[in-house]
């Protein structure tokens, strides 16, 4: 039996808003499953090779459940244009070129390491439409040690002239992908119609009927921007509001993840709560595309699933501190919109949705809960400055909102070290 | 006479929206004053030692004219608070420890040194009241090489219990510091009511006499908040606006810098066009602290002087590089808040604000204008992914959002090296 034991400062996220701190505590793990963490070690780990860290923070690891892979070359490129001006300027040429094999593999291989020395190891991510493109990103992210779920995005209208498939295309190819998918042991398939618009009613019953048949989780956007809702609103006369769209084909149950929902009225709310639907928020995109500024605070407050992700390339930045940091933000930027009076989400709060509530699509309890992968990371934050010797807590804050080069120090995923800054270039 | 050749991407901004653009060009100084930039070496300085950064960006560095600098190493903690409450708790006691030489000495040696290498090279900057610990500040900005303004700060009313002078000791002490600061040649005095809230009219009217003797420039914060301008009109029924406050007394003219100014409206800001008076837009503090959003497409479309500022400790990062990004990020959150309708800054913009307009309080021309001291950076982003070759003016507006450690190689101030990252530990 392999013995996993970290030493340092832990401090996890078992509740939003509650953070739980062990100084100088010990995280254990047996074959890469996570038995406890403690003050003492237990007696019968005696003897057990400790990797001490001192007295920096010992964190569950990043879930970034939106991203677009394809797009990760033109980050922080093109950024004054609004969602679909900027999808046709940049973002669709871009994903264009993932037809070119070589490219994507360079593209992805260093996505997987960015993200891993980035601390995320769980993602929901879309890839673009070709199929043997998303298969290189599959095998970058496991050999990365990324985990998670990857869609080869589907779209039969209103796409680029080179980024659309035909409907028979894009179920053929979904097909063959899923085919090719069985082998993966970290990186599963998911459903991931790219949003109501780009897929016509025939795709999107076959990717519901797919998803149902084969128990496989679905992803797609959601109510992002006043345009796009305005948008489906005239393709889908039939659907009193957006989320309908997915709803109304089988696309709507407790494995979607919906991007956004930067507009999602309380009725659409409602109808993610009942669902189980979870709404991923993805801050800083929003206030990049001006979107708007979503609801996260009322979200968590009428007990909707909300989790948080980067959405690069809308968003600016790979990391999920940065995106805990956009989430806070987001929620002053709310609060400034309404008046002063809503609720902020604070320091604990972010990072419980970027860590515990991210995992908890995954099937994963939250914290260091006993019984789950370990999925952890090392943050040494000793470089900054103290006013006053500092509380784990606010040690911790901190951190979302400084980067320190080399702060992260090691990373384990699903269980294996996959990041040791000391052997890393 | 010594010859400074800097060869590589160079990209200056001449006017507000608008970047010059050589590639392969050579920048040159002679004894530390730009020559100017040239596509081919000119025959005069053949044979010079050329610095040659190949593709690297050659920029101007950054001017920061708002920042607290005893309170640096509280950054990024306590963001939970709105600004009163986070100044008595947080900023407040932090600042009461500089009657500590010692930690001013180490918080300030490590600031400067943070500075430079962040490639901000002016600034506009509060001390705390202490005397003592002001000089240490300008001693070592001096020492690393940054240039500029410091104030001590004087208050002498509804400070907290450890941090307030009384008028007299206010006088004295700032007399005293300005004939200690008589040897710096980089770092100049600045006058620096806290705000109105914590001055006596008598010391303000102290000050603004003194500024006019002197010669003195003067800084202060506008309108930053409600809650505060509400509190300036309670103390003084004698004025129609918060800057009145500062007019009466002669801290009002094209030598003052104003931070925030997030609620000045039309009048407020036409009295700061009228007399000169540049405001510091600080986007990041002001969402931090949920002060609101300043209106800075409206003051600059009206002519105003507008700088930015990272507002350390109200905001949370020390670059100039997140703080150009926090203003554009300010304006769409803005266009959020007027329902679409307002102009974003654009990249091109906030470059400008961060660099050109900055120098332009210390007197500079914008741009590298000829006559002007070399205030500069070299900046590698070789090591980001490019999607299709991108232009020098996509490669700025990238590296104004992902942050790349090590990317600034070299920075030179007022003419010298201040930093290279070669000899860098």
């Amino acid at each position: 039996m392999a013995l996993t034991v970290l030493k340092g400062t832990i401090v996890s996220a078992p509740a939003l808003g509650r953070l739980e701190v062990v100084k100088g505590g010990y995280l254990v793990a047996e074959d890469g499953v996570v038995r406890g963490v403690f003050s003492a070690l237990p007696e019968r780990y005696a003897g057990a090779a400790v990797e001490d860290f001192g007295d920096a923070l010992v964190l569950q690891s990043l879930a970034d459940l939106h991203l677009h892979a394809p797009q990760y070359p033109m980050m922080a490129v093109g950024m004054d244009l609004p969602l679909l001006d900027w999808l046709n300027t940049y973002a669709f040429p871009t994903e264009a070129r993932y037809a070119d094999l070589d490219y994507a593999r360079e593209v992805y291989r260093r996505l997987a390491r960015d993200l891993v020395e980035n601390g995320t190891t769980r993602v929901c991510m879309f890839s673009s439409l070709h199929r043997q493109a998303t298969r290189i990103l599959m095998e970058e992210l496991e050999r990365a040690g990324v985990t998670g779920y990857v869609g080869k995005v589907n779209m039969d209208r209103n796409g680029a002239p080179d980024l659309q498939e035909t409907t028979e295309e894009s179920m053929a190819e979904t097909l063959r992908w899923l085919e090719e998918c069985r082998d993966f042991r970290l990186v599963k398939p998911m459903v991931t119609p790219r949003f109501t618009p780009s897929c016509t009613d025939e795709l999107m019953d076959f990717l519901g009927k797919l998803a149902a048949e084969r128990g496989l989780p679905v992803q797609s956007h959601l109510s992002e921007n006043r345009a796009e809702i305005a948008w489906v609103a005239e393709l889908h006369p039939d659907c009193g509001q957006y989320w309908e769209t997915y709803a109304k084909y089988g696309l709507w149950n407790a494995r979607t993840l919906m991007a956004h929902c930067v507009w999602s009225d309380e009725r659409e709310r409602r109808a993610m709560k009942d669902a189980g639907v979870t709404a991923v928020h993805c801050a800083d995109s929003n206030q990049v595309l001006c979107s708007g500024v979503a609801p996260v605070r009322a979200m968590l407050d009428e007990g909707m699933k909300v989790a948080l992700g980067t959405d690069v390339a809308g968003g600016s930045s790979l990391s999920m501190f940065d995106a805990a940091a956009a989430a806070i933000g987001a929620s002053k930027s709310r609060r400034i919109l309404d008046g002063g009076e809503t609720g902020l989400l604070n320091a604990a709060e972010a990072w419980y949705l970027a860590t515990s509530a991210g995992a908890a699509f995954f099937g994963a309890a939250p914290g260091f809960a006993p019984g789950g992968a370990l999925h952890a990371l090392v943050l040494d934050d000793s470089r900054l400055l103290q006013p006053h010797p500092l509380t784990p807590e606010e040690r911790l804050e901190r951190c979302l909102y400084v980067r320190q080069p080399g702060a992260v120090r090691a990373v384990w995923s699903a269980g294996r070290k996959v990041f040791s800054a000391e052997l890393s270039t």
